[in-house]
């Protein structure tokens, strides 16, 4: 293997010839051989869209040569199109500041950026901390880049999603608004309602999230740019991070801004605690759902069979014709983990002291998977299973036709015990509400089919 | 000891003579001998309040007489003024509808609405299920009786509590603003802040959650009320729902509504994930805050010692003149407790099936416990430790003098790699930095000076 | 309100006249006022048992005057039996060492010895810090009754429970064991087993559990005792931490012994973390025993059906006539508590420093109520449902007989793939295998019912 | 891009040309694009180890011919030597119960096989489901390779890197054993030890932690093989599992059996429930020990300063000469994930329903995150942090000198509170413990040069 020597204020160490990384990442390279979860892609791309804003910053407030700010721009724009991917080899478990990962990114500009000055004949030569990382510092540059990964993936990613989704189950809300079946409660029988009714629950299990999770989002738009080392500022020109803060909303297409207090921002994630809080309520209802829709759809012969799913692939290494609920169970495996990533993220965010986290990539790893599975999760959900929910009629009218709950429209006729006798009876029995209503002398026939029509029990009734 | 027969669809029970709760209640308190943990006397409350309400809508309605309405609203404000408390003897641990605490009001409410109606010579008789839950079921009351406590319990005890602490630091940070004092990252010792800027960033966290918890309570206002057995409003009246809210509002003083999805309200409960979510953010802030406070005033000679905090009781039973930070101790262990209760609270809400959600008392009990134990924690904590936090000034300016990472102002005059030069011919050789400088050749004494001033680190600077 | 004046090394203080604590006690009764958990009285149970030894041993070792030891005996075997409960008022969320509570011990032993000695006519004084805590110290204390109490609870009341529900579905599976039934794996029908297996499985589950629990329970007996302050034992006897565990030994009949590593005994909860686990394993179990009892017996007429289990109280406040399977939920709630505490327990358990770790309380009061509610709900859900399964034989045999996954019975005969042809033919025709099978010409209708016997099916076989 | 046609009892489908698994995988790889986490390799080799063991037993059984096993068995080599890695495309987030990656191996192998009978010219076919799977079902095989795996990774990956670091500490610990320090409780100065005594405690943690992981995996040694499809067993032959765990444990090295109870081993997850509970309890020991080593290395100037640890790469990109504890923090990101993947394995284990659980994917996924990272973390930590600790005499010896709390070496002479108020006055005074107690005349000079030596706090002392 060809390697070149590169050196840090550590010393000299050799890295590979065709990689552009420089000294420090190739340190943390060797000093952090620990698992296989890279630095993820969303938080390098974060950077290079902050690099290129600070760059772009630094030249406006003359603290950057025009021809060095324009070679950190262009490379930046180069990583965020997927040109270097290879170059950021580094892990999660890293230092907890994410400075290395800052460091891989300064390199990697700075040599790329050489490249370019070299290829116009310029003789500037940029510096990966005195350019690259200009008025800023890792602990403010990696929160930063976390909060812009977050809100990225969240808005760009999960949101489309979730609407996806959340279309879907209003569509099916809709078609199948006029099939009456069975309530169920505890898991026994209970008043009825229609499918419909009860994907309107699925759905407007969508809505509040989607709004739960905007609201949280916003906390994220606060940069912790323009704090530096400690969140005083050091070493930045005053309008530096608002410029910054202002460079990147136009950059992402949203409203970023400087933290009012750095010290906050370099310290505390309290915002991406409350926003994964917001994504952990969306994914216990997608689990509520994704429940619901494998129950319903068990058996074949065995189960509840009230409604169908896709079969999408065979179910079974052994059972011939087995077909298995699969999507609501990625579904559901996924809702494991975001719920176990909560944990991770909350305890990692109590965990700083004095001016810093030290926490951030284990962090920011855990948000950023939690988004995409969600998402993703959501969108497979979505296309192999929910566009293919359909109502097993069959089943939806024999379960309604023989439920005991009917009985609970008779409360405001013969009160809540009277009516009790009459479900205790027909269950004991095996017979039907109305045999056992006349039989115990409580109702008449005609009193009985008056009252007791499941479609008046769907809605609230004035009467 | 006394007993009367109390019956219900089951049939006979003994109750204690002295008690006023019915036979459904004493089944419960026989069929769940589980732990120690009532139901939080909170949704009690709440489930008086709404009791009220739902009277007092009824009456409108013209479902129930005035007679009965009247005396339902007074006992429920007998509830309310603690007078039955003795009587809600059920624990956590019970039917997870909560259906045996909404019986235990009912019976309550029942026993003692008949005794008022005696005593005033009327002779109709009020029935726990078809006078007080009166269109209503557990499955929309619990869950509205939760949000009515969280919401409570959130605005009128933990809001105030975080207030006074906010408060506190507020008025810390600003008497302290001048006094310069070492930064520390990763432990390390970094470039200068003021004690009050550290102590701005904790404020400022207070400030954050105050408004994360504000934006995720409101998402608590929509109740279930309206949506009865299974969401759809069986057995009661179309405006019912909105009429209760209303009352409820106007007794509450808050502005809830009736949710616009009961089949939602019934079986989801994201709102209290969310929300909670939003507590834990709070949370792992204080631990953050207690941690600092005791880190600094550790000692009182071998420790950190930059700040002093009050002396309140002997700290050990075998070290004479010990004093500890115990008042961080008890915030940090709450903040743990809180963090479980969070798990429990998401995996318990992602357990819902078909059209109700059974684990509501088990998530309200975590939720309450957790508000509860923030707000307490944050008054003992603010009264018996941080407004007693004073600087230890000679600490602090030994620590500022002798900080190597001053070092950092020299980056923007002779760059990175020749300030790490001398920070680290300083820290090898024990000298001061001026010193290092000098000998390196570097900086003369004179530029030295002018560009080393803590004073001037404090903030960004335009030059 | 009566007062005395009590006095610590930090000044005088009043203390209600009628209670026996001192000063220190009252001192954290007033400045620790959080939340309403009072520090579990197996806490105090396990301190009396300590003190006790402790006594015993500073005699032997004549380091404490006959009659001044003798005083405490005779005073813990007091609070052993209950005579001072109320004289233990502080909460779980006091200092981190649990000193306050030692001290509370300590207080109350030497109020009450020293009465003792005064009816004796005796003038020796015994003091809560020289005598009661004698060769000790919180630090080393605490964590002693720590793991003295969790080892009871665990030994004492824990597992007798879990043995009455394991002999319960021991017995169950018995009689069981020949009623074949369909089994269901993803929800979907599957090949079957005998009632009895399935519930040989929960049985096992409880066995594996017990197991489980028991190896991690012996890590529990290493005892602090004897390492004081920090480990190092100052101020104690060489022999003193091996005496006392000897007389907790005897006291309670379990094997304890003094720590070989008293810094590990001090700030690492490992052992706890690690018993924990054990019971959340067991947790998770209950949890998939009690969803399935309340699958099995849903209904009652739109359900699986297959079981029915007792019927205990109304289940509705709305739907007269309804049962639920409260049991299943209280257990299942208690299971998202024990998963919540064991969060709780694993984040505290990590935040030791040095020579102790200061979560100390909180620890324990989680460790303490998940074995509690874990007991109680077992025998909860032991009595009051698990020993009224009974099968319903009408379901359980309509649902085999139209399982179409008895065709995994070919397999061996005509292969995965013309089986499967099979399944889905009947499947979409709504038709028998054998129909199918025969009108595929796979198989003839001798051969069918030669391969196709459920009876055959629920072990294996060697042909 | 170039494919072949595949089929399955589904149909057709397009498989790329370069790859040789088939229809059902191409199908999972189609029908859940769901995040990047790849089925662990681990189980990949876990099955080729099962596979391999099956088919030798299919063989002495008669079930298979001595070809086809021999290209079986053949085959797996090749998967366990590496060969076919790129050919297991699929996703944890696929079917709860791990068909598909049964599947894919079953895909894979048959493919292969059926080469390499047809090389030596032999016509005999290799059928996925009829050969490679006989006597299997993926609900028994999917277990059974995640208890391999866990296994193996336990014993042969993470306890030779636990070893390492234990040794370490031991070394530490027993060269540091002279050096007497100052202790520290609750942050607060305290009574001396050595620093090999404080090692002596972080090394007894890995010992207790060795021995806890060790008794908790012996339960994992229970295998699912031979259960098949629900637990009975079908289509398998009596002595199939047996013999399959004898195989396996002969292959491996490790003591494997077949479970006593097959309806358990599909459903419950309770073994690696309480095993992570044993991994989790050595990881908040590791936070603890991560944590000890960076305060007491804190500094250079301003922090604790106890102890050096190695500089292995600029710490800062702003702050020029500084160095961070990065390895610590590394360790404690680590640690913060294996605490979420707790998490979600118990929330995974939890669901299981009726005779199968379909979270094992998601389950295995976290166990075998957690032991990779725990054990890179402890070999990262080992060689580049704690094998480079040394003590820093000057500060230790300073600390030690100070100390306040040597006082408590006085309370048998004196009691506790006149200890007390030499300690307090020394406080307040800023005087040394000996002006102290003898202007309070509480001592003579002499005395107190008696009772008052650090070297014989460090220990138990008989006087």
């Amino acid at each position: 293997m060809d390697y070149r020597i590169e050196k840090d204020t550590i010393g000299e160490i050799q890295v590979p010839a065709d990689k552009i990384w420089g000294a420090q990442t190739q340190r943390s390279k060797e000093n952090f051989q620990i698992g296989e979860e890279k630095m993820p892609i969303e938080i390098i791309r974060a950077f290079a869209t902050l690099k290129k804003a600070a760059a772009i910053a630094n030249k406006k407030l003359g603290k950057l040569s025009p021809a060095k700010a324009d070679a950190i721009v262009t490379t930046a724009d180069e990583i965020l199109a997927g040109k270097w991917d290879d170059h950021f080899p580094l892990v999660v478990w890293q230092t907890g500041s994410g400075t290395q990962s800052n460091m891989n990114v300064n390199e990697v500009i700075a040599y790329r950026a050489n490249q370019l000055l070299e290829e116009q004949g310029i003789t500037e030569h940029v510096h990966p901390n005195d350019d690259v990382n200009k008025s800023q510092s890792s602990n403010d540059t990696f929160p930063t880049a976390l909060h812009i990964a977050a809100v990225q993936i969240v808005e760009n990613y999960l949101m489309p999603r979730l609407q996806l989704l959340k279309e879907t189950l209003k569509e099916k809300s809709e078609a199948f608004n006029d099939i009456i079946k069975i309530g169920r409660t505890h898991l026994q029988d209970a008043t009825p309602l229609t499918l419909g009714q009860e994907i309107s629950g699925w759905h407007h299990m969508l809505v509040k999230s989607e709004k739960m999770i905007k609201v949280n989002t916003e906390f994220l738009k606060d940069l912790a740019i323009g704090g530096t080392a400690v969140g005083t500022g050091i070493n930045a020109h005053p309008r530096f991070g608002d410029m910054v803060a202002e460079e990147i909303s136009t950059l992402t297409g949203k409203s970023f801004a400087s933290s009012e207090n750095k010290f906050h921002a370099l310290t505390s994630h309290d915002e991406i605690v409350s926003a994964h809080g917001a994504l952990k309520a969306l994914a216990v209802d997608l689990m509520k759902i994704a429940n619901d829709v494998r129950w319903l759809a068990s058996g074949p012969r065995s189960g509840i069979g009230e409604i169908t799913i896709p079969e999408n692939e065979p179910g079974s290494s052994i059972m011939p014709g087995k077909v298995n609920p699969t999507q609501s169970e990625a579904m559901t495996m996924v809702v494991t983990q975001v719920v176990g990533n909560d944990a991770t993220i909350a305890f990692a965010a109590s965990q700083g002291n004095f001016e810093l986290n030290v926490f951030k990539p284990v962090i920011i790893y855990n948000f950023l998977q939690s988004a995409r599975l969600l998402a993703d999760a959501m969108k497979s959900f979505n296309d192999n299973c929910a566009v293919g929910i359909e109502p097993n009629m069959e089943v939806l009218e024999k379960n309604l036709e023989n439920s005991l709950m009917l009985v609970t429209a008779l409360n405001p006729y013969i009160g809540y015990e009277n009516a009790a006798k009459i479900a205790k009876k027909a269950h004991k029995e095996g017979s039907t509400l109305k045999e056992a209503a006349i039989s115990l002398g409580l109702l008449t026939e005609e009193q009985f089919d008056e009252y007791i029509d499941p479609k008046k029990m769907i809605y609230p009734n004035a009467e």
